[in-house]
């Protein structure tokens, strides 16, 4: 019997043992499981992108400024293209709808927004013979770059004819304002944020116009009563090109709204915006239309008579060099 | 002696389990201090900022622009500097030495200066009356911003006298390039990267100048071999004033190199360049001089007719709004 205690006790001992050491080897892999575990997930963590560091608001959350210019072959053309577009490069959320004076793409436009780093979309309409200036006339005759922009305005509403760049229209919905920037006038960077949010017509003043050192809407108590002007006071809109946005939705919403090319002398603005605002409803901008941000700076148009003298020499600037227009000096 | 055989088996056997569970403990405390490790180290990793992302050449490492433009009031001049800054603000690594020709700073160009975002240095000197060009004298006659270049230089070489910004000139050994770049030309910012890194003078075509497409040098085996040029082509330099750069070392290296008001028509730049350089040891840019990259663009001087009628009457336009210069029409 003593002995069968014995062995009693050896066996439990034995017993206690074996379920210790077990007991101590599962509790040891619990721990490094676990340990595992946290190294995994600290990979993990460090395999995560990280965040992205703190931003101005999402472009994406902007509306999209559609600028439309229309652009003619001329000696300047060149420079003034590479100056907007430079300028155009300073705004977020911005596609430009550049529509040549031509039948087709020149390689000088197509070479120059392809290298631009812009969101654009390359148009190109000829205008009519009868609407053309003839040579000697003087600008106001007849307004330049009609045709140009109602062709970006049938981009907008329906697509197609691009020649180059994004080919399809804002999708149904797109949040968005419309300016017609022409080539040569300056564009401060401020004016783009202005007109963002443009709820329906958006309008500001327009420096060195109009033989005025500004011409602009004047405003009371927040709203447009009436304009600052010299021609015409009474036109409908008595307003620059440069001197106003209109709302994407607004714009598709008026499919007939479009620019007249035989709208008297100074009322090409008034032909598109009568479809389109009462001018009682329009959106001051720019600090209540105290403020300038568009000046309607002109270009020179360069002397040649060098190049011509040499031209007869066989001496003329190298043409493969591409320094502004390449057709035929006039 | 059986018994006392037993009690040896049994003392080893207690004394192995014990050495068992000692080794197991340890072996499981080791392997559980080794993960701790790792996840301490993930830990510090995981604090460790982000490294930063790809990013273009440090601008610390680039040698800087020194823009020097010489500025009057007229018109169309907050139009100008409006462009030109904005231009001047896709640059990396540039200070704008901005330099009036006025006795003092001028509100509007304080305000512009401060408001562009660049690191900039205002100057400010008045023509003497004599180098002064008379109301009808044709531009060429006397050349425009000789002193206020001259200022510019004097500030690059021993500071003193700025209105506004960057008070102290450069520190010796510092790396850069001087550029005089006036303000109604049309800048690529390409322009810019061609001039960064040179080394004594380097030289490019300029485009609508001089009554061609383009001025520039003739270039062979890269090396510079002529002028294409209509005006006086055996003038030392005939290049225009946009048509090249000086390295600052080289600048500082001559004191006595300076723009001479009393050069003869088309001899400035050459006034200056014959101080710092032959010729032959132009450094060509921009593609061999077959790109142009910079437009001698004239802005028309704006038509003030209406202006002054509706001054007449009382009426003009509010002079509290800053349009363009503010004195007195001319």
């Amino acid at each position: 019997m003593k002995l069968k205690l014995k062995n009693v006790f050896l066996a439990y001992f034995l017993v206690s043992i074996a379920g210790l050491l077990y007991a101590l080897v599962q509790l040891a892999a619990e721990q490094l499981r676990q340990k595992d575990l946290r190294i995994s997930q600290l990979q993990a963590d460090l395999r995560r992108p990280p965040p992205a560091p703190a931003q101005p608001p999402e472009p994406e959350a902007l509306p999209t400024i559609y600028v439309v210019t229309p652009t003619y072959a001329r000696l300047v053309q060149k420079a003034e293209l590479v100056r907007l577009s430079q300028t155009l490069s300073l705004v977020p959320r911005l596609h430009w709808l550049l529509v040549e004076d031509a039948e087709g793409p020149t390689p000088l436009v197509s070479g120059l927004l392809a290298g631009s780093g812009l969101l654009f979309t390359h148009l190109a309409v000829l205008t009519p013979k009868a609407q053309r200036l003839r040579e000697g006339e003087p600008g106001w005759v007849r307004p330049r770059g009609v045709e140009q922009r109602n062709r970006a305005l049938d981009w907008l509403r329906s697509g197609g004819g691009a020649v180059g760049g994004e080919k399809d229209p804002p999708p149904a919905g797109t949040r968005g304002v419309v300016y017609f920037a022409d080539d040569d006038n300056t564009y401060s960077r401020e004016l783009f944020e202005e007109m963002r949010w443009t709820r329906g017509v958006s309008v500001w003043p327009v420096g060195l116009v109009g033989g005025l050192r500004f011409e602009g809407p004047r405003v009371q108590d927040g709203r447009v009563v009436g304009f600052h002007t010299a021609w015409e006071p009474n036109r409908p809109f008595p307003v620059d090109m440069a001197g106003f946005a209109v709302a994407l939705p607004l714009l598709l919403a008026k499919p007939s709204a479009q620019f007249d090319a035989t709208a008297p002398r100074g009322h090409l603005e008034s032909s598109l915006l009568s479809h389109l605002v009462d001018p009682k409803d329009l959106e001051p901008r720019a600090a209540n239309c105290t403020r300038v941000l568009v000046w309607h700076t002109r270009t020179e148009k360069p002397k040649m008579k060098q190049e011509e003298q040499l031209q007869r020499q066989g001496r003329g600037s190298d043409p493969a060099v591409e320094a502004g227009d390449k057709r035929p000096l006039c």
